[in-house]
């Protein structure tokens, strides 16, 4: 690992963490049937000479070595690419199956037309602005693995557009599929140029926020106008996929006025704040149609988001989240009318009990488009720990069809998350999603934990850490009590010591059952005497 | 928080973490009926006058002016108790209602028959040897909250006996219910007492780790009156219940033999050794009517191990696997025959779709015995934070009935958990449990959610960390960015700073609503600018 420093960092832009994670290197695979495309891929290098490859989210950053030029921005992958003219969805509805999918097809492991099939019936999008070359494809459904979102954006306080552009590499570099600039304050534009030029994955954004900086900061003195502006202004830029909160109408707002944690979304807050107000329905409701028509434009995917989502387990599943959801069913269908690919936000905070309701009415209601879910938290009395709360629902939420989980961080609720919050966010967040790849048979998850399974249990610890989330902290922990490299061989850890490993013994049990029972028994001796115990499992 | 160091760290006692819990003192309630019998409670005081009292498995070490002297240990708090001659089942079948239920129903807030019956049918267990009169009875089972165990025990190498009882402080003070001590090497006995007559929760053991040293460290020289003799001791000590793996039968062996990860279990692998070496039947298994007398003189319950866990998702719910649990269905009559309070034990590695028929099958085959399991893991590809990888299956599996969840620490399969890595393991853990609670509708599990929500909502930041598991962590993530003590009742945070809070624009919806709609409307600025948005949520 190491850093590149930008070509200008006098323009903002600082280093950025570069080369290849721990035990693997970067490959691109060529893509049969499309002449000069290939896709990346985590290629694991095993002690025993074996590679195993695995879906690569971080773009050229990993590669051995690169030399990266922020200042530059990335290579425009889909420069030379073929477009339909219209988004995704127009193309997967008249039969034709884009670079795009094709791409994404590649990095899935799955035939192009299913993920084109997918498309089309709008439960997957490929969030992939036609002014966003750099991208490289990724497809967002159920059919596919779970994907993960990483939210940035920099802070006029405490936060430097250098180190939000660091903070978008790292969380690719960790595995988020996606990244959502909700970057506020004076530089937002230049923030999110910075941002968009130098990712390799979609970002997402939420137009509201520079719309609220552009009417003073007074939500009551938005406009439609405002809002559609600004909204040009990110398409123009080259933003894959926007949250609109324009199920907030002004009947629900009463719903939410005996919660107990009111309104938790900030869009969600603006937006309830402006239709008081004025006692009028939202403009973002009454200029929907207008809103598509300018996405459709770009082929940017529409996040519809939940501004009524609830805060708190004692606000879970209430009237007020299910009045915004049926809306956000009604736009999805406008949206769709128009050709625009559609996303639905989830919550929130819920109790694992409630959790699969929220699914299901949400695939009955919105089509069985792409669901989008913060969490959920299963509880709310662990703050400084909710991106564990949230992994168990954000897990559960998942192996029941949510296609793409945003993360928590352990500073949820609390402050400002850094650097290792990010990381640590997004590592839970992979574990919740892998979960969910298992559970649901997808027929990739299984080769990842049986390949490193089979290098625990014959004690190939480089393989072991090689094949993790997290190579760099599983070798840390590893070395904290034996960092010699003969104990990377050493058939034990100091988990149960040298002398009484489970997993030896029972190589032995393996052998004796090999017809050597007999010369098993006379070797007792090499059957180990415990010495060392602390924390291991009976 | 302070340390009370010990009257003869000369011994090999130190120091131990004692005081309260930031927010909170400890006090005891009295048990209505039972004169002079009180029971513990953390009771957090709120900025509003009011107070809220919660489940505390701490003991006196986190009393205000607590004076500990760990030579001396614990006062015998049920030295004067009138005792049943038989074990808890027995006295429960026979329609008595012992004191150790009226201490375990006041706790849990339940009516005392409750948890007789519950006890009578063997669907909950109360830990309580006859011989350790210095413990706080607590009771295991599904109709109960979620019940956590911590394992500590020394090292020969890397830690003492002060450092153990330490260990099981610090897992009580953060919500351990049970600890298991796995202490190995020469001193095993002496770690034993020391923790024992400091131990205000249950202490359970696995014997057969004993055993085994006294067998030189070879599991083929095993005898049964080795094993019986070690048993015997530690029944003597107090240890309340033992971990037994004697559903590991010889002719279950061969069933691992092609499985990714063998045995993982270590009392299971030397079960596997001894019979394999000796090509004959379990000595637990045969002479365990036997056993079942012994430990019925204490009152010591069982703890059927599941020596042939799976440790890979590979293995999970396997032909060895549950014939195991088959075996322990018919070792469960027999102990139930002769009085003894028996738990089961539980997988290991378990994929997400594949926990519940864990359950189904237990409650099935082992009489409802409340089933006691660890993690499970939910996939094998993250080491180093198998805290979470299992707090999710631990979750999953505690809402579909399982009593009580063993923790994992983050450094799992990877080395010894020190002190902080026993205090993130059990958290992880209180997480799962209270999740689980509250989707079982448990009646008290909600108003801990609901009153730290009311307080997020009302911006009382002192109330907020006081009601959390981790008070300590959740205002030292805060004071990060607004170490202020004013800040400590700011409206707003730094996650999306002083003037874009979703939850204060909430607030001044909600005024709106309440007929304040003009003076509302005229108020506009102070619905905020957004400044600061890093890292919050759309």
């Amino acid at each position: 690992m190491s850093t590149a420093v930008s070509g200008s960092s006098a323009s903002g832009a600082g280093a950025v963490t570069t080369g290849p994670i721990e035990g693997s290197t970067k490959h691109y695979v060529a893509v049969p049937g499309e002449p000069g495309m290939s896709v990346p891929v985590r290629r694991v290098h095993l002690t025993t000479g074996e590679h195993h490859d695995l879906y690569d989210t971080s773009g050229p950053y990993t590669e051995s070595d690169v030399v990266v030029d922020l200042a530059a921005g990335l290579p425009a992958l889909r420069a030379g690419w073929p477009r339909h003219p219209g988004t995704q969805l127009a193309a997967a509805r008249a039969g034709v199956v884009t670079p795009e999918m094709r791409y994404c097809a590649a990095r899935e492991g799955v035939p192009a037309e299913t993920v084109r099939a997918e498309v089309a019936a709008g439960r997957a999008v490929i969030p992939a602005n036609h002014r966003h070359p750099e991208l490289e494809p990724m497809v967002i459904g159920k059919a596919f693995g779970v994907k993960v979102n990483a939210n940035i954006g920099n802070s006029a306080v405490t936060s430097s557009i250098a180190e939000e552009v660091d903070k978008m590499v790292w969380a690719t570099r960790w595995g988020a599929d996606t990244v959502m600039d909700l970057s506020t304050g004076p530089r937002i534009h230049e923030t999110r140029e910075w941002i968009l030029r130098n990712s390799p994955v979609p970002v997402g954004t939420v137009p509201i926020y520079q719309a609220v900086e552009q009417a003073g900061g007074d939500p009551a003195a938005l406009t439609w106008e405002m809002y559609r502006d600004t909204v040009i202004e990110q398409c123009e830029q080259g933003v894959d996929y926007m949250t609109v909160h324009a199920g907030v109408l002004l009947r629900h707002i009463p719903l939410t006025a005996h919660r107990v944690t009111g309104i938790v979304s900030r869009g969600g807050a603006i937006m309830a704040a402006w239709c008081l107000a004025h006692h009028r329905e939202s403009f973002l409701y009454t200029h929907f149609a207008e809103l598509c028509e300018i996405l459709q434009r770009y082929d940017v995917t529409i996040s519809l988001g939940d501004g009524l989502r609830p805060g708190s387990v004692a606000d879970a599943n209430d009237a007020a989240q299910f009045a915004e959801l049926r809306t956000l069913g009604e736009l999805t269908r406008v949206a769709k009318s128009h050709g625009v690919q559609v996303l639905i936000e989830g919550p929130g905070h819920v109790p694992m009990h409630l959790i699969e309701e929220n699914v299901r009415l949400e695939e009955e209601l919105c089509e069985e488009a792409p669901f989008y879910t913060l969490g959920p938290l299963t509880t709310d009395i662990a703050p400084a720990y909710d991106h564990i709360t949230s992994a168990i629902g954000a897990a559960m939420i998942a192996r029941a069809g949510t296609a793409m989980l945003c993360y928590v961080t352990p500073k949820e609720h609390l402050g400002l998350p850094d650097r290792d919050d990010v990381k640590t966010g997004v590592i839970a967040y992979r574990i919740a999603a892998h979960a969910a790849d298992l559970a649901k048979g997808h027929p990739r998850a299984r080769e990842r934990d049986d390949a490193l399974s089979r290098a625990r249990f014959e004690f190939r610890w480089h393989d072991q850490f090689a094949l993790s989330l997290d190579p760099d902290t599983a070798r840390a922990f590893h070395d904290e009590t034996l960092p010699a490299e003969p104990a990377k061989k050493a058939h034990f850890c100091s988990m149960c010591g040298p002398k009484f490993c489970s997993m030896r013994i029972s190589a032995d049990v393996r052998a004796g059952l090999a017809g050597k029972a007999a010369e098993f028994a006379g070797a007792g001796g090499q059957v180990y005497v415990p010495i060392e115990s602390v924390g291991s499992q009976p």
